[in-house]
């Protein structure tokens, strides 16, 4: 079954879809225009010949009336233009996919979809101090699972490509599940200062939806301190599925958290013609960030575009 | 960075990675034990060759000292039972990967794994109605979303593969973003009783976490009414980050939804060594089956395994 990041993604395709086999019906007229099977038998009459069915030739081929062969030699000689229409015919259609295995003919080239894509998967990091003797991470618990709820900028995790959200499955060895905030806090002072073993899984309460600016550059949605207040009729985010009561943590890979909404708004307007957002239920996401400061986050907070 | 599906998977991975190299470096022995960069230039004296940095060879190569050159063509005269292990060294370290790009060696295999896959993407499905002229789907609306929450065992909606917690984008290109259940429910039922087109993004609130057994057969958590109460210490759910408060909505790709508790462990004793979840947080459970009758769950739901 095809897979799609985008509404915009499917439909392009299913119209790439089409028009191959539109061209290609064209092309291999002359081959199902010849007696199918056994290519011995002779019909006894023209109306005992077998009707093509659905998609079949509505014409007999040019090789029956005047004896002219549509061979890709032929084609290649004869007509450049369509020799790249004849290669596709033989390749199959092979339409650019994602490096998450969903077709893309639309978003493929986009580096924020890149950047952006949540795997939740597991991944070992080495983490060390900074001169103040900090690792640049602060931890909330949810659900007996420990998650990242700061990225200090410039900071040790920072550089290791600790992102808003991961959760914390083990620091040296130790399986943290069930463990509060400040043991966690507690194990990280403790830590040496170098070779900190952390294992994480990739922001497990959070997804990416892939969206597509319109004309004057809109994606569909409303946002009120980043949480996302309405969708916009009929826009690419209606489309796409966007939700309200969620929490837009990144554009494009890049980290919004604590922003202000007119920041986050000038860095979608920058972004390209496809735009990928990180989002997490807003109940989950006022959990983690409760009795932080907003300077905090604002401040603090690593914002940087991650390198791919 | 590599990624991967279990905690068991990357140690195991971690192992091997090691293990190679270690026999990578006994096989290079002659290679690295030769002098470097320009092979014309001679030490002037042995203290002048410089000094192998770390994971240089320990002794000089055979070669050195009783002119056998250990070749790819010698090994395999002499010693069959490493030719394999020659070959992975030409080639590379190539471990299994999932279908979705994560290392997996102990997983890969994992049927269970690829049917509980939760891509997020989006897909079309073609329905139609049943002798009823039922299309066998129940739905919810969930911040201006709509969500599949029941899909009838037999039905059409069950044939044409959708799931529970579905996100239903468009009926018959109509988007119903912001649509309510009642709408969408009347929606299908003025659809014709042929070709209604669907498109759903797959499962946005679910997530899938793969698990292992230990020597007794546990895989590390505690459910009550198909919910998640506690964890086990330093159980396979610990190490891979399984959470309370979520409930389970698939075992393996086989929906629970509605089944009793004691059903749904009968499924996971029946599971081979490798065991995928599939779960989705309370809060958002509980408001997509509220109001809703558990014996329509339990009688209706859909709990066949899907088949790949």
């Amino acid at each position: 079954m095809s897979l799609y990041p985008s509404l915009e993604d499917m439909k392009i395709d299913q119209m790439c879809r089409a028009q191959l086999s539109e061209i290609k019906s064209h092309f291999t007229v002359q081959s199902t225009g010849a007696p199918p099977a056994s290519p011995a038998y002779q019909y006894p009459s023209f109306t005992d010949m077998p009707v093509p069915v659905n998609n079949g030739p509505l014409y007999p081929a040019l090789g029956e009336f005047m004896g002219l062969e549509l061979s890709q030699a032929v084609i290649r000689e004869n007509m450049p233009e369509y020799s790249q229409v004849a290669l596709l015919q033989q390749n199959e259609v092979s339409l650019p996919r994602t490096n998450t295995g969903l077709i893309a003919p639309l978003s493929s080239q986009s580096a924020g979809l890149q950047r952006a894509q949540v795997t939740h998967g597991l991944r070992e990091l080495l983490l060390c101090k900074d001169k103040d003797g900090k690792v640049g991470v602060r931890v909330k618990a949810i659900n007996n699972g420990v998650f990242v709820c700061v990225v200090v900028d410039k900071s040790p995790a920072a550089m290791a490509g600790l992102r808003f959200g991961d959760q914390i499955l083990q620091v040296n060895e130790v399986n943290v599940a069930g463990y509060s905030m400040e043991k966690v806090h507690e194990m990280f002072k403790k830590s040496p200062v170098n070779g900190i073993k952390v294992v994480v899984r990739d922001r497990p309460f959070e997804r990416t939806i892939t969206l597509h600016k319109d004309s004057v550059g809109c994606i569909g949605f409303q946002f009120k301190n980043g949480k996302i207040v309405s969708i916009v009729k009929d826009s690419s985010g209606a489309r796409n599925g966007v939700l309200t009561d969620h929490q837009l943590l990144e554009v494009d890979g890049q980290n919004v958290v604590g922003l202000k909404d007119k920041h986050i708004s000038g860095i979608i307007e920058n972004a390209p013609q496809v735009v990928t957002i990180t989002v997490i239920p807003s109940f989950l996401y006022e959990h983690m960030v409760k009795k932080m400061a907003g300077s905090l986050l604002k401040n603090l907070m690593d914002h940087t575009i991650p390198t791919l």
